[in-house]
């Protein structure tokens, strides 16, 4: 055996990886963008390197847009035309659409849809997971539990537990008391996963079904090296093989930026003769602002970091090879919350995970390296100055707009105008698939979501059925 | 010179392409759907194909992502994150970046910028230039003229000339008397275009300034054949090898396709109860609708017979090969006015004129096929039933929403919500490029609007610095 030594420095850590002979291993890594349609993407280009820049995703050669497919709860015999991450990760992870809120099980009859990584398992190559939400959340979720609904991430959310009006969790079926195999969170403590990284850890406090231990002492009794902090997964990495479960924040993991003092997109203020008719007075815009630290990011591992080290832990886990999905959560989730800074520092978190994705792969050549998204999302870039101001009327969003003074000196105006909840929706927009040199051949221009299992598939074992 | 007969059929009419030797021609057809972003796509191929289903421009094997760049009017060493169909069509046109509202001059010092059609036509091509608006609008005019403001098509709005509200037209530098070339549809006329079909036949009514003939007789005089009817063109294409300018309506041409009744997107309607409390309540929505004939097409021709008949007359009029520029402009003018089936059916007619341009490849296979849009539009597609519909709360729209039944028995949702106008406005996403096998190794994965420029100048004048 060849021993390849990759040295990769991010942020403010260093892991030593070591790697198999690139003749011998074959990893996979996918990085999801939670979200991450094209106008978020643009978004964060504009703000991050200007109009005229590069994402480290631009570099990519290979580019395809992805039809999402979803099927009616009620009805799966019918599409519905928008997802949310639970199915779209559902049909990526196991090939198979099936409709929104279930967790790699099928819409209406809730059979279990098996992930990829458990062939993966049962081949010998590693598996990691990391995300910057909770490790219970659908996206991370999918590929290590079966589940009749997203929300029963935990024991305590098992039956009739409450999550806002009349809306309630609920996966009786999935109790082991009934034959089930328990919440989201029981099933990853004793899962075969490798590496799973990122927030929840509130989710593994409670007691497990029919056990006198915490999921999170059960998941220690099944052998995994709990940690919570970023020097102790350094330690961990660079002390020991053994499975690894990074817990680092109670829920969502913090995102690393805001607008200036923490406000969101705000609504338009029209004045009173305006309200009158819209062709009179005038209308105040929320003043522009800027991006800055958000004050609770703190010592929260950043994405990439906590990809490096999955990395470094997965390829010493297996002479074979490595799967590791990384997914950039906040994108979706600071867009459901009208905030544009919080979503672009978070695709920043994603450009910089491919970066260590990349220079992996350069050691480590047959490296198949996906970049996609599960669904689109609400925010659009609209202009800053009318296309009619020339009228003399007052023209503005109906919705709620931040308008961000860019580096470069120019105000992009985001719009976020699905609903009037507390939360925007998801949009319906085909989503974009960037693939390193390894996916020539291998990814097609177009293709229904479903496809990339089949893809990850044919690179990994390319002889299973 | 070995003569390759093609016989392509299309809507009702059929051509009898003759090309000269594949060997010798080395054709681009440029097909710009305007407005035309992932959103747009993703629309027209759930309502035309089903969820599942594939539009033609789905089976194209390369794909790009286009980053828009537009210069700030008052200040060009800035951006502005929002493009319009002169300033982009312009990149195409040019390669150079421009503020909006310009033909194919430069902002601030509204220099002339020279459209690749120059130097083609100096090289030998045949060019053709066919769309769905008035062929004096934005994206066709690029190719064909150089003004200060898009709105000066003709010799009346030239001057002080009132488009609505405070806004006019003023193009003063541009007259003929001032030294200029005068209205978009007066360059038209004086141009060496070979074949220019579309709409706007009132913009060639008025008198051509300092002369005694009309910009139409201008027209003929510089020995344009002029036809006003499918028929007519479909005679002088069998007949003759003249240019011609087709002229097939007063301004933009009727869209194929109108919601049930006409209706466009409409506001939901809030109760009462619900405008005293956002959780109180209910609210109704639009009612859904399907897509029916728009009565007003009547005999318009299709965009994909203009396509092929000008691919016909430009294959005769040069053994060299030709560049053909057909825009899909109602796209754009329909998420503009909220009206998702006349997007939809126009991007059918996209999708069609593919279809004629990819027959012509099969028997003429230096033929370079481009599909790509200007610049993002307004038009979303958010659940028909909420993500959040379980907190039992009225969940909707702030903007404009129209339900659509689709052919496979869904509810395909529809919103626009950039402003509360009378017109939506665009976005500025990055959009999509698409190209034949002869793109394959000229089309990066991602480049820059201008760029587009580059490729099709590559293509055709390889050895033109």
């Amino acid at each position: 055996m060849r021993l390849v030594l990759g040295l990769c420095k991010v942020a403010a850590f260093t892991f030593l990886i070591f790697t198999t002979s690139a003749a011998l291993a074959q990893n996979v890594i996918l990085i999801i963008g939670d979200g991450m349609d094209d106008h978020q993407i643009t978004m964060a280009r504009n703000y991050l390197h200007g109009a005229k820049g590069l994402l480290t995703l631009d570099t990519l050669p290979v580019r395809a847009a992805v039809q999402v497919v979803t099927l009616d709860h009620n009805d799966p015999s019918k599409v519905v035309y928008v997802a949310d991450s639970a199915n779209s990760a559902t049909a990526i992870a196991t090939g198979q659409v099936t409709s929104r809120g279930r967790i790699s099980t099928s819409a209406d009859t809730d059979s279990d849809l098996k992930p990829i990584t458990v062939d993966l398992k049962n081949a010998g190559f590693a598996v990691g997971i990391v995300t910057t939400a909770s490790v219970t959340d659908a996206t991370p979720a999918v590929f290590m539990a079966n589940v009749a609904q997203r929300f029963c991430e935990n024991p305590d959310m098992m039956v009739q537990a409450k999550i806002g009006g009349n809306w309630y969790a609920d996966c009786e079926d999935d109790l082991i008391a009934n034959g089930g195999s328990g919440s989201i969170s029981e099933q990853i403590a004793g899962s075969t996963i490798d590496v799973v990284l990122g927030g929840g850890s509130k989710q593994f406090a409670p007691m497990a079904e029919g056990a006198d231990l915490t999921v999170l002492e059960q998941a220690q009794a099944e052998g995994y090296v709990v940690v919570n902090s970023v020097q102790a997964l350094e330690q961990t990495v660079s002390s020991s093989d053994e499975r690894v479960l990074g817990l680092f924040s109670p829920s969502t993991m913090p995102v690393r930026w805001q607008a200036t003092g923490g406000v969101a997109a705000e609504q338009p203020e029209p004045s009173l003769l305006n309200q009158v008719h819209e062709y009179l007075g005038d209308v105040t815009l929320p003043a522009p602002v800027k991006c800055e630290v958000n004050p609770t990011y703190g010592d929260t591992p950043p994405l990439a970091t906590m990809a490096q080290a999955a990395i470094a832990q997965l390829a010493k886990r297996s002479n074979k090879g490595f799967f590791l999905m990384v997914e950039s959560a906040s994108i979706d989730k600071q867009s459901h919350a009208r905030r544009p800074c919080g979503q672009i520092g978070e695709l920043q978190q994603l450009d910089e995970t491919l970066q260590v994705a990349l220079e992996f792969a350069t050691t480590n050549p047959e490296t198949l390296i996906l970049v996609t998204a599960d669904h689109g999302q609400a925010a659009q870039i609209i202009p800053n100055n009318s296309l009619f101001n020339g009228y003399g009327v007052p023209v503005y969003t109906p919705g709620r707009l931040q308008r961000l003074v860019t580096p470069e000196g120019a105000i992009l105006a985001m719009n976020y105008a699905t609903n009037e909840f507390q939360a925007e929706e998801h949009t319906g927009v085909n989503i974009p698939l960037l693939a390193n040199e390894q996916g020539q051949g291998l990814v097609p221009s177009f293709l229904l979501q479903s496809d990339i299992y089949g893809i990850i598939k044919n690179y990994l074992l390319p002889e299973t059925p």
